[in-house]
């Protein structure tokens, strides 16, 4: 019985070392009720609310050893974990990363390619690869991060590509309670297991949603955060049982295959520039 | 006060006399709150679990007798309709169409271009364009049916073309209830309007799910119906109140742009054939 977890934690805001310890000390929880795959927030190594300074200097190295750190953890716990951090880059920009790690090591990371003017992703790079999946004993398991998922072109490319299982951390904001109905549609139209793991607190007087959610490939909550309490959310999950492809409910009546039902000699302005488009 | 309304009905099945009427005396009575828009459902004039044969012989013409009607009653009544009705195409096929008609006449229709392997649609032909969308005094309508909103390329192909109010037909069954997350999810993403009007009954043994509903461009439900009973919802709609553009909700701190933080670069494979894909 496969169990992932989303862990709704609020980061201690540019304070790296205790939030180290935060997710070493949750690590070992999720372990203990033999989770495989842990789901941790957006930015939960460095806050997400900074200035480009604060940014700079708080910024990992992937691989680095604050992730080396983790996969000592990894090994001990036999775990796999999504971790979001600031990522300082070889090619000296910064950028809003999460980061795949097993318990063989460092897997690989993703680079938050949608960028709201929002907190610090004003600041930060936008990653150019989309989608970043990784075949792993547990399954495919893909990476978005937050805003990605207001974008429906986003996990559509992770549907295409074959991931089962996207992993999303983020940080979202109160205001807009949008995000877990975001989650279960992209787990429907896709075919496919969404955990997004939020925040749940607030930082530099911004308040934080909570809400996270583990969504299966029929659109249903698995598991759904509070508002405002740190806790880890458990799911049964099962990455083969994606991809359906024809879904028999009543033989040669109601049958369903969302992939060979798409149109996408239709779609061709879909990757268009918009700035062509609207005006 | 633009106030649009979502039509929740059954239609009689195989009885078009009596869904005229029907549709008649209900486009009468939305008139009355001083409706400018009413979207019925999908096959409204015909009934949906169809076989080829009951289909070929029910199907109207467009424009026809049919559809004059219903001109005469949007001329008298002052209102624009969308009607869903199995269409007998001048090329000999048959489609699942949207008609929208308004006080001066029959203003173009819509052939479903995402077919589900269910009911009538195992036996019609799929439209080939896509996004129809037209600009009418009461705003930019673009036309949906049912399956359609599965398919986030659809709704997205309507936010690049400027539509401001998607009008979407439904016949869409009780064993999935992910319609209305749907309906919320495509008007978010895309800054619009969508007004998702669904059968509540039940024809030939299938239950329709009924929870029409009008959702803003927040994503937030406007109007819901219930599971069973047929009604009109309504809501206030300002078709201008869409596209916004860069929205500033705290200035030069937390600003969004659904438009230009695309990445449409990114997202060619969605225009590819699915098979080539998808194993």
């Amino acid at each position: 019985m496969p169990i992932f977890a989303a862990i709704q934690m609020q980061p201690f805001l540019l304070d790296k070392e205790k939030n180290l310890q935060k997710i070493s000390h949750l690590m070992k929880e999720a372990a203990k009720k033999g989770t495989e795959l842990a789901v941790f927030p957006e930015c939960c190594l460095t806050g997400y609310d900074l200035s480009f300074e604060e940014a700079s200097q708080i910024a990992i190295s992937i691989p680095g050893p604050e992730t080396e750190r983790i996969e000592r953890d990894c090994r001990e716990f036999n775990l796999f974990v999504v971790i979001g951090s600031i990522e300082a880059g070889a090619d000296g920009k910064f950028y809003n990363s999460a980061i795949l790690i097993g318990p063989s090591g460092l897997i690989g990371s993703y680079r938050k390619a949608h960028l709201p003017f929002l907190g610090v992703d004003r600041f930060l790079a936008a990653g150019n690869a989309f989608p970043v999946l990784f075949d792993t004993p547990i399954g495919k398991i893909g990476l978005m991060i937050c805003y990605d998922v207001f974008f429906p072109e986003a996990a559509r490319l992770h549907g295409l590509a074959g991931t089962q299982v996207i992993a999303l951390p983020t940080a979202w904001g109160a205001g807009d309670p949008q995000f877990p109905e975001f989650v279960r549609a992209r787990a429907a139209e896709n075919d496919i297991y969404v955990i997004g793991t939020n925040w749940a607190g607030t930082e530099r007087g911004e308040t934080y949603l909570g809400k996270s959610i583990i969504a299966n490939p029929d659109g249903q909550t698995l598991a759904q955060g509070s508002d405002t309490q740190e806790e880890i959310l458990y799911a049964e999950i099962h990455p083969a049982n994606t991809h359906r492809g024809r879904r028999i409910f009543i033989p040669g009546k109601f049958e369903m295959d969302i992939w060979n039902e798409r149109r996408p000699e239709l779609y061709q302005a879909i990757a268009v520039d918009p700035k062509k488009q609207i005006q």
